[in-house]
């Protein structure tokens, strides 16, 4: 049972302080690795890791393939310019080889769970002779696992599965008593620039929660294109999340005069405290209206674009 | 070539003595026979129809399965007041079998076409020895069957197809110069009341136009439930049509605490004068989030609902 500290009751210093010391017991004297996407979770724990280990922490970017435009990059610099090397190690076959065929939301999900603890982080972690890997696992993603709702890709225990013996290192999961809102607290607190703790949540299993159906590097080309536009598009809203998803059906719409049995790509905004409950966006249709015509323009094949309007639940907030 | 009468340009009074006129003369002193859907276009050519020919004009609802909740009762009612009686086929046998396995657009638009003119018309007007036909079509069908945007059911002399050889009678189309808005001038000449001529276009294809892939009497029997809801909720908007769409694609949702691989359920609800340029009815998102609220509690299986905010083009008004 992990016990919930709210963002209210949080004391973000003394938790720093606190959880540097548990990341020194436990690692020892050895090293550790994490992984960094870029997001509000795994840059607080490359921060809390570097607080606590120094230069015996190494961090990774794991270019899956799935990422958004320009990603990597960013988060490099970014995080170099925070006094952190990054290193980024190109898994994008891998990835894709393991999605290949892949539609169900559960096996996609078990699919990149398998490749980056197994197949990347295995190697790596044999390669350096590190024993602990440090991740922003966070109570939502535990909650939803449990419940049965989304399989986590970082959650295991919970579920029975004892890291140290599936893949080789132990997890350590700094962050796990706290929501998203909690978790922003703590990395103001650590340094990090609005820009990262302000961002908006990334799925773990990035773009290929945004297709639906089989994740192919051309699908995932297009909706990273869908996003590109969308994050441009809504980035002033001050919503807790948007994002865009490309969907499987074809619908008839029509390009020059002539028909076009075309793609379709649904957007969705979400207003909410802590991606427990949801509720769409009321976005100016001005703003939908527009968001739809750059689709239809700078995404190929796209003929058709929709807006969510149902609440969470019953829905989630991703769509795979 | 045809040519366009407008709304603007349009004297009713005499458009209709002229076509009655048309009428009688081209079916002499035989009978003839007509499909009522209910529809503005097809119901303009039953009274057109009755006022040229009377009793010698038989009038027909095809029930093929696939049309909203109530409505072979409902138009049956409504022109009893009227007086013309309008007798019901069951063809949903038919119907449903001539759709099985067919997923793409055109396939299922071709399968209700033959069904309807060859198969079930074909009988009727063999049984009652009529040798023509009367129907509803409008310039705006003729444009996009001709333009290979979607091939209408209820085209076929642009298309190169004599009905005469094909189906065994003459379709005499008194409509075809107009389009919608024309058409309704019509309709309150002939006395329709508002009900009638008021009413949001349906599809030829009715229902199996709304859903995404495989036509079945289960999915139809779901998104005629959502249809009933959809026009319900916004029969009051003033808006030019609205329609809901059962899509193929499975997104994730919750259920009472429990993840729900889901249906998805798409509104369209369109601005347009004559349905060739449209653009997306700017509801309230009250409405919006109820209408996505009643159609997850009411029909089975749905977690997502969204709202199209794309224009036509690149869109079209239906999304089969």
């Amino acid at each position: 049972m992990i016990t919930e500290i709210t963002a209210q009751e949080l004391d973000a210093g003394r938790f720093i302080d606190g959880k540097v010391d548990e990341i020194r017991g436990a690692v020892g004297g050895g090293t550790a690795i994490n992984a960094l996407s870029g997001g509000v979770d795994s840059s607080t724990v490359t921060m809390l890791g570097h607080k606590a280990l120094g230069s015996r922490l190494r961090t990774v970017f794991v270019e899956n393939g799935l990422m958004r435009d320009g990603e990597a990059e960013q988060v490099v610099g970014l995080f170099r310019k925070l006094g952190v090397e990054v290193e980024v190690v190109d898994a994008r076959e891998e990835f894709f080889a393991a999605l290949e065929d892949v539609s169900d939301p559960e096996e996609k999900r078990e699919a990149i769970t398998q490749t980056f603890y197994r197949h990347v982080f295995g190697r790596i972690v044999k390669e350096c002779g590190a024993r602990h890997l440090l991740q922003g696992t966070i109570l939502t993603d535990v909650d939803e696992t449990v419940a049965g709702i989304k399989r986590q890709h970082n959650v295991f225990e919970q579920l029975g599965i004892d890291p140290q013996e599936a893949f080789g290192y132990r997890i350590i999961e700094p962050l796990i008593q706290l929501r998203k809102d909690g978790v922003r607290k703590v990395g103001k607190a650590l340094g990090l620039p609005a820009g990262v703790f302000d961002r908006i949540p990334f799925p773990g299993p990035a773009l290929s929660a945004r297709v639906v159906g089989a994740v192919t590097p051309e699908r995932i080309a297009l909706v990273r294109k869908a996003t590109a536009v969308v994050e441009r598009s809504l980035q002033g809203t001050g919503a807790f999340q948007y994002l865009a998803i490309l969907h499987e059906d074809r619908v008839t719409g029509m390009r020059e005069g002539r028909r076009e049995f075309g793609r379709q790509i649904e957007i969705r905004c979400w207003d909410s405290v802590d991606a427990r409950h949801a509720t769409p966006t009321r976005l100016p249709f001005d703003v939908l209206e527009k968001l739809a015509a750059d689709i239809a323009r700078e995404v190929p094949g796209v003929v058709s674009v929709t807006y969510n309007i149902a609440s969470k639940p019953p829905s989630t907030i991703e769509a795979v």
